[in-house]
């Protein structure tokens, strides 16, 4: 998508320096949305790093980025016991992330069955595809969705849909999952705009949404997350889209903490409101996302400390809450199937019941 | 209310200068939760400064501030001109709140009867008497309230009560309306915790109400306003009470952004929703509150900019959205009666319904 008019992926290739080697280089999302700064990868060690400090974050892209850093790695040195601290210096960055375990699995079956010499060249190649798929996955839901959207449009001159955390291309290798069609709908030249919820406590909205849509020129309005109810009271608000962490057999939705309380205004407003599903999303070993899913709780201090721009263009941190109180911070909830009118997958779009999804991936019909 | 074991109120008269003087004393709410700072009303211009620079707010505070900033005038000059001016400086500081114009109406028709030689004593007497009806009556809804927590205190060790905002004593001259059968409950010996929504974007909860229920000893802990809706999936949240800043006729509530939210919530999880009903909130004139009532849209600084103590022990604002991104800031929004399982007012609690409050206000029975 674009940054000041330019095309970017978040995560790409130098190869200035061939033959000599490759460079990888990421946007630091930890500045967003005040700088915009890329920074070189050149070896495992800072792959690693910008994995655990969050310069990269979104399943989609920590998996491109552990992959690639097994390419910097093998690059070095391409030996067995290399390619092992390499798998296992990567897996230890963010332990519960799924998809840095499925594309470190995928690149290290492939190096192993390899001569080593073989290795460095095999697993560029390796990685590239990984993000290039991801691109397509989300293409597709994009193109997907944007069905739904012209639909929308051909009712109202502006579409005004509204999204709750960020997942959109800076949460993926290009595209987005749940922003993908709302961008196909703006480069087709439809009327959109979005309602971006701020995302409390770690602010994914109103610093990373918000930044993704000013650069590509979507017209969008960041809102507090107790808003939404109110918009949709007043017919401001004609879809919902959201991503999913993770998705049951049945169509529970497990996402960002809030999610839940957007579907149940959407619900009592008659919004439609849908999820953008990575069909990597769906675990379909469990039904029941209440019971079934254990929620994260994250440090206390995503609650209590707020980081920003001062006015001496400064980033500083400040405290904003009592120092003493307790603070509970839990990371994701989980949207009952009920309370959702569609899942949009890279194979098109279905009802959130296990019957729809069956319907799209039949191979999954026995579990 | 207690602050480091002491009792206090929000607002209160420093007689230490008589016979020469009265003062007037109030906490410094800006400065909270960071610093507990009282300061002092010597004149009109530092009670109308008070009230508008939100040094006090909640819609009952205010009304008492305005009156004894008529009475610190009247201290001085307590002619027609002086009580004219006076009367016009006070309401200019807060254009829209009603108690605000209330509290000075019903000051001024007592003290223009009296010649002016006789309205300094009568001043301090009917400000004094405003405040203490304020106490009376918020500590007759924490009776009510106090009620219905006795009988879940039957069925469980502790009673976890969700509220939203700040509708503490520090908005009120004593008690709150909210946190009043709370704070009943916790000194009758009821294991009480309370999940406070940090309530962007002013962030009540996080502060004021946060620093309220520590200081009272109250156990809490602090939440993003997108939690609730996980919590009560949970069976983590007994009930719900919240405050209103406008009632209609019907029981419709208008209250903070996001209470509208919980109430969905609650009533999806059969979760009992309470709001605290000061009979000064309702307005008899309307019954729709969704298509009646005008929502304020405030300035958009309140979300993008944050206010809190830097490592350095320093108050300090910070940037947190992209500096050209918009953003819709609305102010409130309006829960239907039908998600409301009874509002507690100083006269009892009620069906959110016109039947229910008439009940109580039979006088109102006829609009």
């Amino acid at each position: 998508m674009k940054v000041n008019n330019t095309q970017y992926r978040t995560i790409w290739v130098n190869d200035k320096n061939l033959p000599q080697s490759h460079i990888v280089e990421i946007i630091d999302q930890t500045k967003l949305p005040h700088y915009f700064v890329i920074i070189q990868l050149t070896n495992l060690l800072q792959a690693a790093n910008a994995i655990s400090t969050m310069q990269v974050r979104g399943a989609p892209l920590i998996g491109a980025t552990a992959a690639y850093g097994v390419a910097l790695a093998m690059q070095e040195n391409s030996s067995d016991q290399a390619l092992d601290h390499a798998y296992e210096r990567l897996l230890n960055t963010r332990p519960t992330a799924i998809n840095l375990r499925w594309a470190l699995d995928r690149i290290r079956g492939k190096l192993i069955a390899l001569k080593p010499n073989q290795r460095s060249t095999a697993a560029w190649v390796e990685a590239a595809q990984i993000c290039d798929e991801d691109a397509l996955i989300n293409e597709a839901i994009g193109k997907h969705g944007l069905t739904i959207i012209k639909k929308l449009a051909k009712k109202k001159e502006t579409v005004n849909i509204l999204t709750h955390c960020n997942a959109g291309w800076l949460a993926t290798v290009d595209w987005g999952t749940a922003l993908s069609p709302i961008y196909m709908a703006h480069d087709a030249g439809i009327n959109v705009h979005v309602w971006v919820d701020e995302t409390r406590p770690r602010n994914q909205g109103a610093s990373l949404t918000a930044w993704e849509l000013k650069e590509h020129g979507v017209p969008h309005t960041i809102i507090a997350d107790n808003t939404g109810g109110h918009l949709m009271q007043h017919q401001l608000v004609d879809m919902v889209i959201v991503g999913t962490d993770r998705t049951t057999a049945r169509g529970d939705v497990c996402n960002k903490i809030g999610t839940y309380l957007k579907a149940l205004a959407a619900h009592d407003n008659q919004v439609p409101f849908y999820v953008a599903v990575p069909s990597s999303s769906i675990d379909w070993t469990i039904n029941d996302g209440i019971k079934e899913i254990p929620i994260e709780q994250r440090n206390a201090d995503e609650l209590r400390l707020m980081t920003g721009l001062t006015d001496k263009n400064e980033m500083a941190t400040v405290m904003i809450t009592p120092a003493n109180s307790p603070i509970a911070n839990y990371a994701f909830d989980v949207t009952p199937a009920r309370l959702i009118t569609g899942l949009i997958t890279e194979r098109g779009v279905c009802n959130a019941s296990a019957k729809g999804l069956t319907t799209l991936y039949p191979e999954r019909k026995n579990g």
